[in-house]
Formats: structure tokens, sequence, C-alpha cells
């Protein structure tokens, strides 16, 4: 097991990163008064729920069980944990546990940080995507019919666990969904560990566990290293949203959960790659290499092809990065250094989103 | 004007108090985007809502106005916000503004504590409750159907505007609620105050614009330095929880709203008062001057004759200051002098709740 320490002053917390975690009574340390609610979901609770209620025998434990997916990432759910917390009276120290993966993660620490006005809480990831990106930050919150965590809070957990033996059961495309964020680390800080993913694709792909527990430590150092230098998202940090405007505007038009959140990253990296390259920040051997990764990752490089550059402006104009009506986008200036720009022209833009649209009707 | 400040480091704001306060552009240095979303109710908006937007024509102004009344101070609502946001294509730099009483305030507060995870916000209260009691401690938050505020965010303002103008328009009822607070302060912190008070009370019921502005100064800077020391609430901020315990349990039974808030506050404040006095800590004279002040203010001194001890009981077990099975209650130990204790038998608690019981019924 290795242990990486979220930097935050006050709110720091440690990741524990590796095999069988979920038998080990890690998460007692952390549990600070009597009562613990589990929060995960139909399809994650019947294979792990048993495992951890069993660390937690001296509390008393109750659980609330979600349906699965990202279409039900909203506030009418998240009122679901509030129902069973209130239905078996839990107080200001109660600990809630997030057992599943992002979307769990996401709904448990909103709730959370708004139960009460704010009670512990406990990552739990079971999804690569969630042990890479969600365990780190303290980014919680929730979807609104029109636009994506336009819902949430800044609540860091106590503590984390990553256990890859839980990625055993990890349907085919949710793995690539969460090599997404894995390479993305890669392409905004890190050009060696990019190398690093190049080699060990395969091995990642046939879940490996020591090659997982090496991409997944590496991922959240890089992002740790960014979320603590910047916590509340003012600068340095947006550089994680690298593919995820355009990602977000794919989710929002294909309806939440047709696209897996990672694949939408996957197809918005190849087009902030793809602006990149038309502004001449990168070269075409570059963006080679970058469509290649992806691919051997099993992700998508294009959008939906019905998708027109229209709907993307229309749905990109809400983006949380608009500052005062100016488009701000994550591009890179190299392989392993991405910056936050509005620096490009609206001719290059609509390049992009065009060359999306005819690609995707080939 | 008198302005007082909110001392909370990095966080801190003023209260301006006084006259005529709306008509003139106080907001104005404290919007610090392009954007300001008013949020009001269908009862004040007709009154003072032209006034605030006379001074905002610099910026995108819109406005989203919620049915008036705590039965809507809920989830669902403060969804309404977030789609007037949302569809008005508001950005993290908007500013809300809260018009109108507790209700509106609490939930514009939890809607710019969570709209794309925190935005600024302003309170215009314009009730004398909400003046003395939620402009100061960045306590936001709505009702879940099985427990009052239950669901929130501690999330500070930019500034606070309390016109003592606006509580011409205020019904009798509420004003009288707004005074059980400001008895409150008295109450727990600050005898001469509440000395002052008794000799006020009818020019205060008159709503003489000098008695009101000391009343809401003196109240807020009770309350300002309390949470300055505490702004979590782990310790002396609770002090300001007196009468309230008994007050929610009032509120729930009775079905939000049709109680006020501070006629609640009012009956739990006698509750916690008569327990005092069956515990010795304050005399039968002290038991009876409090007593007399509450009924000078036109407060209910007695909780709705139907509540038995047992439906007390059961609603006060799910108070957020149940610390794993202890209630805990803020009581007298002087009048001046507060305490939050739990040393205090189960029979003299019931003996409380009897007497109300039988009271009521005479």
């Amino acid at each position: 097991m290795q242990t990486l320490n979220v930097d935050l002053g006050e709110r720091s917390y440690p990741i524990h990163i590796g095999q069988n975690l979920l038998s080990r009574p890690l998460l007692v340390p952390f549990i600070k008064g009597r009562q613990v609610m589990i929060v995960s979901n139909e399809t994650v609770a019947p294979l792990y729920l048993d495992r951890l209620q069993a660390q937690l025998s001296a509390f008393q434990v109750d659980t609330v069980i979600l349906p699965d997916g990202e279409a039900y990432k909203d506030l009418e759910h998240v009122n679901r944990i509030f129902d069973g917390l209130l239905e078996r009276r839990h107080n200001r120290t109660t600990t809630l546990v997030a057992l599943g993966g992002g979307v769990v993660g996401d709904m448990t620490g909103f709730a959370a940080a708004c139960y009460q006005r704010g009670v512990a809480f406990i990552q739990v990831p079971t999804t690569l995507l969630s042990q890479v990106d969600s365990s780190v930050g303290g980014k919680t919150g929730v979807n609104h019919h029109l636009g994506k965590n336009m819902i949430g809070a800044f609540h860091q957990p106590q503590v984390v666990l990553a256990d890859t033996d839980v990625l055993a059961t990890l349907p085919e495309r949710e793995l690539s969904a969460g090599l997404a964020e894995v390479i993305k680390y890669g392409l905004i800080h890190d050009e060696a560990f990019l190398s690093w993913l190049e080699l060990n694709m395969p091995a990642l792909r046939r879940r490996e566990a020591g090659a997982l527990s090496y991409a997944i430590y590496r991922s959240c150092a890089i992002k740790a290293e960014m979320v603590a230098l910047d916590e509340r998202e003012s600068g340095i940090r947006a550089l994680l949203n690298l593919g995820h405007t355009f990602g977000h505007a794919i989710e929002t038009d294909q309806g939440y959960g047709q696209w897996l959140h990672g694949e939408a990253v996957g197809a918005g990296t190849m087009m902030a790659a793809d602006l990149s390259a038309r502004l001449g920040w990168i070269s075409p051997s570059s963006l080679e290499r970058i469509r290649r990764i992806l691919l051997a990752a099993g992700l998508p490089v294009l959008p939906p092809a019905e998708m027109s550059a229209e709907r993307f402006i229309e749905l990109m104009a809400v983006d949380k990065k608009v500052i005062d009506g100016s488009l701000r986008l994550v591009l890179l200036q190299n392989v392993g250094q991405a910056v936050v720009t509005s620096d490009f022209s609206q001719e290059h833009l609509a390049a992009t989103l065009a060359a999306g649209e005819r690609l995707g009707q080939l």
C-alpha cells in the first residue's frame, strides 16, 4: 500500500492506494462519531458493501442505495441521502462514506457538505476515473438540466481508499474512461508520465495491479500538487479541465450517461489538441501521438457525428469557465504543458468544431 | 446611517443600518462582476424591487420571485433560483441579492453557496427578524420535511443593508416575531440591553426609527461578537439558540409557516426560562420579568395547547444540537447570561414540557 498526502493545511487528508484495502480497517481512525451512513449504488453495493460494513461493526451503520448512473446525479437523488440521514436520526457528528464511482462520490460529498451545514465524509472510489479524479480536490455536486455540475460545494474528505482490486469488476468502457483522465495528467503536466503510459497501456488494460497502482499514484500526485496550489480553482487548477469544456458539451448534448464522462473527455482532449495544433502550438506529430494514445486506451477521438459547430458553441456558452462572455479553454502549449487561454480566434475554434463534424460524417 | 463591521478575517463584511438605505447606491461597490440576480418574494417585490433595481442600472439585473412563506423554504424552490441563474446564463462572477425576510435570505444565501460551488451574495433584509438575525453569521439553508434547516451551508454576504423604513409595511405579528430575537440578545448576553428594551418596547412597537436602529445595531453587535469568536458554531455561538430547540419543535409540529419563527422562539424562550427556574438558576421574579417583556412585545408565552410532552421529546430528538443521543439546551444561568448544557434531569424537562401542556389547556 502506498499513501499520498493531499496537503491542504487543516483540511489535509491521506489517499491510500493498493490491493485489498477494503478488507482492512483503514477507515476506522477517521470516523469521529458513532454513526456512519454508507452511500452506494445498485451496481456496486452487491459487490463490495458487505466487505466495507464488516470493518465498521463498532458503529451505527446505515445505507442509502441509489440507482446507478449520471442521469440520477441531481438534487432529487441527493435528497434521498438527506431522507436516509434524517429517518435514521444522524446528527452532525455522523460520517458519510461514498462507495462507488464519481457520481456516488460527488453526490455523497455534496450531501455531506450540506447536511446540517457540513459533516465528515470518506471516499471509497470504485472506478479508475473516480480514483484518479474525484478522490482529489474536494469538488462535490450535482447536475442541473441546464448544465453539468452547476450545483455543488468544495468539501474535502477525511481519507480516500483507492483499492485496485475493485477495478477487476469494472466494465471495459469504464476502464478506458478512467484512462482518459490518466492520459490528461501526462498531457498537462508530465511528458515523462505520458511516455510511461505509452509503454504500459497494455498492462493497464490487462488491469495489472502494479501498473494500476503507479498510474493512480502518479495521477493523484499531479492533481494534489495543483489543488494544493489552488484549492478554490482560481488559477492553475483550471488546467485539470483539459478536454472538459468540449466534453461537457458532448455530455449535455447526448444526455448524461449516454457517453461516459471519460469518453467525452477523450474526444474533448482530442479537440483541444486539434485547436492547439491549428494555432501552431503543438506539431502535427504531437497531435498524432495524442490520437494514438487515446485510441490505445480504447477511447473515442471524435465527437458525436450529429453535433454541429453551432451546437457546441451554444452549449459551451454556459460553461463555468466563461467569464463575462469570453470563453476560456485549456489548450496545449506542448505535450506535458497546458495553459488556460482565450487567446484563440473564433475562426480556429470554428475549424476545430467543424472538423469534428466533418470527420464524424465520413 | 450606522455601520457595523462583522469581523471574520478575509470574510469580514459591513452591515449598514438606518433610514432610506434602499434608495442609495450602497450595494454597488460590492458587486464584482456584471451580473446581478435579485431574489425576492411575491409580497416584498411589489413594494421594494423597483427601488433596488434603480440603483443597479449599470448591471445585467435579473429577478427570481418566490412564493412567500416558510412552507416554500425547500430544495425545490432553491432549484427555481438555479433555473433562473442558468436560463439567464449567470457565470461564477455573478452576485445574488436577497430582498426579503429570513426565508428569502436563507434560500438565496444557500443558492449562492452552491451555484457553481459558490458565488457572491448580498443581503437586503426586509423584516426585523432577518435584520437582527440572519444578517449576521452566514448561516444559510432550507428545511427538509423531517427537520428544519437541516440542509445548508455557511456562506457570508458581501454587505448587508438593514433599512428601518421597510419595517413600516411589516405586519404587526412579524414585528413581534422580530422582537423575540431582540429580547433573546438581552437575555443571553446583556442585561442592560434588556432593561433598555423594557423601557423602549412601546417606541419599538410604534416603529420609531431611532429606537429600531439602536435595537438592530445592538442585536447585530452582540451576534457579530459571538459569531466572530466561533464562526462554525462549535461553542459560544450555540447560545444564540436560546428558545430555538423548543421553538423548532413547535414549528415542525404545526407545519412551517403556521407559527412564525419568532413566535415559536418567544414561546420556546419562555420554556427555556421555565426550565432554568425549575433548576433554581433564575428566580421566580426573573421568570416573571421574562414573561412580561415577551408579552409586552406581543409574543406568545405558551406552546400550542395540543402539543404533548411526548411530542416535544420526539421532535427535539432530531435537533442538530443532539450529540450522540444526549439533548443539549441553551438555558439561563442569569438574566443576561446563557449556557449550553445537558446538565438537567429528565424530570425537570418533563415538568417544563407538561407545564406548557397544562397551561395551554386552561
